[in-house]
């Protein structure tokens, strides 16, 4: 288990870009930690904000210069940000992301796994905040919280180990399965309730807004994420998305019959096990 | 508009009842506040906590003693309660309630107004918590939120303003509505929220719950709440919370639609529109 790297590039420097670069600079981590942007603007508040140790717009020259390249980007742009990244990285070089999905992104590097330069291991780590920038960066965004790494078939287990090693010494308690399983999980307690969330923001009359409480404002928080990244999000994983959107819709179906019914019984014991579900979770 | 009160009685030291216990003292608003309970244990709790200057498990001679009666228990447990403290209050005390349903609360009242002793109006203070109980009573829970004051068609306007007072002394913005009205909007604002955050939960595998992260857990945060608290309230308002879920269940079917399509402008829009709504809530 490595735990300390010489020079890390975070291609990135959102919330999680510059959570991660925060982390790693609170634990001593890294020495070099260099952040990859597309904008100057983007670069100059990672930078006020202290997230990294440099910055730079250069994206093959940081990855060349890394150790340990973590992309952070959102999902739709990962493909193509590895292929730009392995053409430049030194070989042998390890390759992680933090995207919220991960069966395309791990097929997409498979593909051509005999030619690669790099060694990438796809991650998650289930932590996050419906704020963004680097100005919402924590540098305990990943302690306690759970992050999965998805390898594919043909990962070789030590490349498994190092990017684990990377996430554990993050904070993250680090759980590894294929990237289609982690998509199936996912959709249930992750990308479902973001639809659902913005199902129930979407319905509400606005000119309600006012009469809202604590209920509506923590049901409905998470649909002020950007639309933009979690349509990618979203449309890369369909079909477990539709299958846990469908559960949903049963389970509320079962209450609605039960409240259509008067049976004061039944929707009593439906909300119980609901409560058993949330309670076991804890806050 | 009433800025100090001899002696208020508090009819359930809950979230609710404490709360208005602490605001009170806090504010220093009553001499007197008097905690009415059914259990020795919750007011040994209620007196632990501070909520209150005194209990008392005598609700008749609890609310002869008061000139502002507060009722808050459960929505099904309160047109019997009025009826009680009807029967003992000094005539022209004046009541209140702080129940989640008002349409039948105050037709029951109704009934038999010409009868009446005392004077109730009834209201709802849009604010709570998942937690339960005098130990979770917070002195500003009211301060800031918006309290319904629900007046019937012949509730006196003098009646509506003393009530109306008390929940703005209390640091509440008080809006007038009729108790329907209330219902129709609370079904948007919290009670289908309600339903379709335990719906969240209960279609999540539990074993699933260690892969949630802040998004679940928002979303399903309510679903902890009370199960037989939540039956009642929700059933005592059926058609609204029906038609409430209909239009999520819609919304939902609209973002499934583009899902299946793989039309992801459409998707981002539906997103963005749900966004507009909850970024004009706030946090």
């Amino acid at each position: 288990m490595k735990a300390h790297w010489h020079s890390i590039a975070i291609v990135g420097v959102g919330l999680i870009g510059g959570s991660v670069g925060k982390a790693l600079k609170a634990r001593r981590l890294a020495d070099r930690i260099i952040g990859v942007g597309r904008s100057a603007a983007s670069l100059d508040e990672a930078r006020r904000h202290g997230v990294v140790t440099e910055t730079t717009r250069d994206l093959a020259a940081a990855v060349a210069a890394a150790e340990l390249v973590v992309v952070t980007a959102g999902v739709a742009a990962i493909p193509e940000l590895l292929e730009e990244i392995d053409a430049a990285v030194e070989p042998g070089t390890l390759i992680t992301d933090a995207g919220s999905t991960k069966a395309t992104i791990v097929a997409a590097w498979e593909r051509k796994r005999r030619s690669r330069r790099g060694r990438f291991v796809g991650a998650h780590p289930l932590a996050g905040s419906h704020r963004r920038g680097p100005a919402a960066a924590d540098d305990g965004l990943f302690a306690g919280r759970v992050a999965i790494v998805t390898p594919a078939t043909r990962t070789p287990a030590a490349d498994v180990e190092d990017v684990g090693s990377f996430w554990a010494a993050l904070g993250a308690t680090v759980f590894v399965m294929p990237p289609k399983e982690h998509d199936r999980i996912l959709a249930f307690t992750s990308h479902a309730p973001h639809l659902i969330a913005a199902a129930v923001a979407a319905a509400t009359p606005p000119a309600l807004g006012r009469f809202t409480a604590g209920g509506w404002r923590d049901t409905t928080r998470i649909a002020a994420g950007d639309p933009e990244l979690w349509a990618d999000i979203i449309l890369d994983n369909p079909g477990p998305v539709a299958d846990a959107l469908r559960r949903v819709a049963g389970a509320a179906e079962k209450m609605l019959a039960a409240i259509e019914a008067g049976d004061r019984r039944r929707l009593a014991t439906l909300l119980l096990r609901a409560k058993e579900v949330r309670d076991a979770v804890g806050s």
